[in-house]
């Protein structure tokens, strides 16, 4: 049977590039030796690492004066690394709390200076994105997660603040067009829309390294990966290599914007059966809408265990919610198809 | 032609291991879904971690009262950890200076207390193990590195010291039998004996916990990581897959104990040719001989030359120094066929 891969993450990659990665396990590109064997200095790696910070760049267009890393911990290693480097013992900084990845964050930052939520949808159970709030000048910087997981929600818009932007972009990276230039950091998680678990995507503005408030231990100090081009020690070879064949992948699907467009008529799909269906409600208000994880719920317990048997028995897996917001996330990722959504969509019509 | 992989990490590991590796990236267990693309909350990833911790503990003996974890970010990352967690403000902490290595963790410890040197190699650029040093009793712990890569050099014993014994085995765990109860902590980048780069092994007497120094940052804290048994947040899951395979192969071969009588007979075979050649040295003085990483150099210029063309013309790869120490270095690691140190041998043979 067929499986349809709706998991939040680590999560669904295209079939050519696990076939690509196969074979790199098995012999490099014909040199006669494993992807998982080679040395992080050998040129055979060289070109992998190189070529996948360019078309880290070309897909989401860097422009110049930033760095591209690709370093370890994932983003909760980067809640901690954030204000290490760049909140001064009694500085302030401002966090927009849309749910647990940024209460995580702010919670790091309280080691280090006086973080705050300029607004929060906690309210809600996070069902929002909030608007109207200011972001104060004083702040060493302004912290936001753009696709919220757990609960459904993301951000669209890159904020104009007059302060350092630092986006937490691990869940939507790569599904649509960004303004890199509004942001001074940007990191991510591997492990969604870029490539396996293993590799965090820090791209980093390098005016704003010289705003480093203290002295780091050298590991988690942002210089030592940019100024040794992520080779200091060494690094996640094979998360880095699929990563690559991932990318490639985005890139020969027409980039960005052309996955942008597919993720938007996949998400619409959905959206719009839920919203149609008398036995599932939406659990996010339509202008918080993420297009990478769609929540919902279904009216009563009866329908629950009906829609769950009915997706087992068409392959549709990872489809229940997380245990904060309960009910159903399907994910809609890069990798996965617009036919595995109709699957989903005839399996909830079929629902009655 | 066929490859042989002297290189000193990420190294050769067992070829059967890179062809289940590459069956789980296509289709893991059967499951229709790659290891690539599961949840780390998932079932089938709960059995494989599951699994690699309990090999990891049979393989090594490790006694009740030690949480064995894997994490990310290298052994450099835990040169900042241990200090962190363990060296209170003020506090001292003896290291063993055998190299790079244990210079770059002595240094990550100066920005937490006072780290010193018990003793030095560094005056014959670290081409012995010293010896007769003392441990004072008043240091938070003392840490070593078993193996020195670069100049091939090894630490066998399990010393005897009245402080907590933190130990680097990133290159030679897993080669042979140690005594874990004589350790408060071990640590060890996988990509040696263990697994591809991307995870960190770290084994830690759960006492030893207890003497946390200060407030941590929650994914630099060992105690995160020992209460969420490694789940805190997206392990590295492909590294900690092909670990446990690995791990599998090693339990196949006899273990620890089976796997260092052969590591016994590729060293003694290389040692002896290098020491009857009248045109190689050693670098090393014997009784600090590295089983993992033999160091030797060619009389001249013109031998070197002959035997850098040899090994390419025979398949060897990876054979040339380190820049630190210049000359040779084979990589002796555990997938390591002896049939290779055989083909190595008769090259170096062939050369008058």
């Amino acid at each position: 049977m067929k499986i349809h891969n709706f998991g939040a993450g680590p999560c669904i990659l295209p079939q050519e590039v696990f076939k690509q990665a196969a074979d790199g396990v098995l012999d490099l590109n014909g040199i006669g030796m494993s992807i998982l064997e080679i040395s992080h200095r050998s040129q055979d790696f060289d070109i992998i690492i190189k070529r996948a910070q360019s078309l880290v760049k070309e897909l989401l267009g860097v422009p110049e004066g930033y760095s591209v890393l690709f370093l370890q911990g994932g983003a909760s290693l980067q809640f901690s690394m954030i204000p290490m480097n760049f909140l001064p013992e009694n500085g302030k900084a401002a966090y927009l709390d849309t749910g647990v990845w940024s209460y995580k964050a702010m919670k790091e930052a309280k080691l280090f200076g006086n973080p705050f939520a300029v607004a929060s949808s906690k309210d809600k159970n996070y069902n929002y994105i909030p608007q109207n709030f200011e972001v104060p000048e004083d702040v060493a910087y302004f912290h936001i997660t753009t696709n919220n997981t757990i609960y459904g929600t993301e951000i669209f818009e890159d904020y104009d603040v007059n302060v350092p932007l630092i986006a937490d972009m691990s869940s939507d990276i790569f599904s649509r067009k960004i303004d890199v230039s509004k942001y001074d950091l940007i990191f991510a998680g591997a492990q969604k829309n870029m490539g396996p678990a293993g590799a965090t995507l820090v791209i980093i503005k390098d005016e704003f390294l010289e705003k480093r408030a203290r002295v780091i231990p050298t590991m988690l100090d942002y210089k030592t990966h940019v100024d040794k081009d992520s080779l200091f020690n060494t690094p996640p070879v094979f998360s880095i290599y699929v990563s690559m064949l991932n990318l490639e992948w985005l890139k020969a699907q027409g980039g960005v914007e052309a996955i942008e467009k597919k993720n938007i008529e996949k998400a619409n799909l959905l959206y719009k059966t839920i919203e149609e269906h008398p036995l599932f409600t939406p659990n996010v208000a339509e202008d918080s809408h993420s297009r990478m994880n769609v929540t919902f719920t279904a009216i009563n317990e009866d329908v629950e265990q009906r829609f769950l048997k009915a997706c087992q028995e068409n392959g549709i897996v990872a489809i229940k919610g997380h245990r904060d917001a309960g009910g159903f996330r399907a994910s809609l990722y890069n990798a996965l198809p617009l036919s595995s959504v109709k699957v989903l969509v005839e399996v909830m019509k079929g629902i009655q």
